[in-house]
């Protein structure tokens, strides 16, 4: 027999588990539509040639390459002799949500909104080395603002990214917020050359792994000259609101503008929902000013992240469009939400006694249905306690023997969990 | 500038688009759920060895291929040599939902119930020949029975799916039910030798498109030497419950024990839902008893089909385990459904005015959506008609101005589709 797992790094979902994501992710969508977003839909192949357009960062490296179609010996030996095997795909799994929504946008733009609020609930894939908690085919939650240049834009999205957070229970998670702006003026401080800056991001982007000292190592072999960098860092990693007033003056790498704006949008959210955090990076190259992540007490890794990125999702039309966008971790809060609690109504386990016949116990279970009651039939069998357990276990409420003379009026539900 | 369209035979998905398939997926999905089936879910990739394991039938040559990563020079001169190009796939995207399920079961059977009722509500991937109608990515929705020998399989499938035409709003929809064991004596009392039994099916399953001549033709050339097919499949084709008794005696190849038994579903069921229909055969090889086809009088196409398939489920196991399916052709059933209804509550638009902060249109906002109110923002625009005209083909219910002084006391709301 061939094994019988789903392939390295996915994953079955049998019911309960099913049920459980099926439930946070409706409540999540439900959110975001009272939000005024819209969800849209995209294949889950991309032409390769977009995937690999330089948008997605180190992920394009982790496409699945789907193969061309009718491949002839003369394709493989051209593949033979320039040793390019992706010469042998044209399409590929979409390794983020952002690169098919730039190319979505580009094609439907007319049809669409001036500002359009978008909501993508999807798989992606990425062919990462399997690890715990990391998956090669994952869900994304994303919205999105396209079209929206001013700071209505990252309200909306962190507005509805707490009333997520709320609806599935997870309090005491807050926003972390940071300008990519305010890094520019701490890499300016530093003496960061240009050419360097996004290589020095990359580097404070790994502050949470390799700590302070590591980082300060790692800008000087970059070369940066500056002395007591890590000491600075540790200064960054206290700032707070109230940086640029009262005992201590504003910083000198402090970009008042910037600062200004965050500030703004701390005041109109409510209140210790947002942190201040000039160490935060975003890993991804394409954000181009407010970056923000969501961060829970118990746990060493953000929940969700996102920010702004006026340059990218015109990249498919020619022209720059403002957009902004906040993702959720699905795969990591779906493992934190309390499971789904039954509250879909009664459901009842009908038990077919073998002088039933298969057309009346039938019968009585499309009467149940027509009522807004789940049935489920299950045989008599011998070991009728283990039955009972399971069927219990399976989030049924009550079960009834069903025989010959059965009505529904006549069957007695009794309630599981009981004796 | 690449083109921007989804690749070929794929669709993209507008909201307007997406929600009325969301709608409608929803419906199915609790209908199923009321009559005790539960939804699982499995990867979108299996191993390429398991797609290509005689299971798929005609679909397995038309399955997208995933290629191995980080291939070398060596397999890339290798497949050359040998001309496989499969050879450098190691996965592929599933071509059905049938495929995942024998697998999901034989690695999952020891958690699930004795009867195990599926869901499948997911994407399938096909390279066919785009043309209309036909998708290259397309939901199926199925669901199975494992484990359940009776006819109460049957019944309970065929109910659910009648009860999901209904609550799709599909009247007229009738099952056409046949059995393989009647298309069996249908054959040998044609002389149609065993091992050329498969091939008559496919002829037969053909009907529709060549008439009962081009089925008598292309029976002549298998060598089917029996006279006036044509005429007896014109008869067949007028076959109706009351076959085996009254004006007319049964015929020679009406397998009784067979018929008998489709009596006994129909008259478990509503009546005029089942119709017999002894030239119905269903493309798929694996089915061994029962099949069926949803057939609606406007329509020259079935909107989805099953059967039972006793031999399939259990091949990765190793042993025999009875099973059922029916599955919905979603993509055919998705167009003829009335649009969402806009059943989800009160939706309104809020337009920001120049004198309003951001801070403060948000502010109202997050008061109504906690209301349970839907909200969208609008800036105020020049073309203010058009602007209305938008949102009201959107799908909002009211619109109001928000000023700097505005509270949701004073904000005023107006209907759209009014002044």
């Amino acid at each position: 027999m061939p094994t019988v797992t789903p392939p390295r790094g996915m994953r079955d979902f049998l019911p309960a588990e099913k049920a459980r994501r099926e439930h946070a992710l409706g409540l999540i969508r439900g959110v975001y539509r009272a939000h005024g977003f819209d969800e849209i839909e995209t294949p889950v192949m991309e032409d390769a040639s977009r995937l690999h357009a330089g948008l997605g960062g180190d992920n394009e490296k982790l496409a699945f390459a789907v193969m061309k179609r009718g491949l002839g010996e003369a394709d493989l030996a051209a593949a033979a002799a320039s040793g390019d095997a992706l010469s042998l795909a044209d399409l590929g799994l979409r390794y983020d949500l952002t690169v098919p929504l730039a190319r979505f946008y580009a094609s439907h733009q007319a049809a669409l909104p001036p500002v359009f609020r978008s909501i993508q609930i999807a798989p992606v894939w990425r062919a990462e080395r399997p690890q715990k908690g990391r998956y090669r085919q994952f869900v994304q939650c994303d919205i999105d603002i396209i079209g929206e240049a001013g700071p209505v834009a990252e309200l909306e999205l962190m507005t509805a990214t707490l009333d997520v957070l709320a609806a599935l229970g997870l309090e005491r998670t807050v926003i972390r917020l940071n300008d990519r702006r305010i890094l520019a003026g701490i890499l300016g401080s530093w003496g960061v050359p240009e050419e360097l800056r996004e290589r020095a991001l990359i580097t404070i982007d790994k502050l949470d792994k390799i700590g302070p000292d590591g980082v300060a190592a790692e800008l000087a072999e970059l070369g940066v000259t500056k002395e007591g960098v890590a000491d600075e860092i540790v200064e960054l990693q206290r700032a707070h609101w109230e940086l640029d007033r009262g005992i201590v003056p504003p910083p000198a790498w402090l970009d008042g503008e910037a600062f200004a704006d965050l500030k703004a949008l701390r005041d109109a959210l409510p209140g210790g929902t947002v942190e201040f955090d000039p160490t935060l990076v975003r890993g991804m190259g394409y954000y181009t000013g407010t970056i923000f992540e969501i961060a829970h007490p118990d746990f060493g890794y953000s929940l969700g992240g996102g920010g702004r990125y006026d340059g990218m999702i015109g990249r498919f039309l020619g022209r720059e469009v403002p957009a902004c966008g906040f993702s959720i971790g699905f795969e990591r809060i779906v493992d934190l939400i309390a499971a789904d609690d039954a509250s879909a109504g009664r459901s009842v386990v009908l038990v077919h006694e073998k002088d039933a016949s298969p057309e009346h116990v039938l019968g009585l279970k499309r009467e149940l249905v027509a009522q807004g009651v789940r049935v489920r039939l299950e045989h008599r069998v011998k070991n009728f306690k283990a039955l009972l357990e399971r069927i219990e276990a399976d989030g049924f409420d009550e079960f009834a023997n069903v025989r010959a003379d059965s009505t529904l009026e006549t069957l007695e539900f009794r309630p599981l969990g009981g004796a």
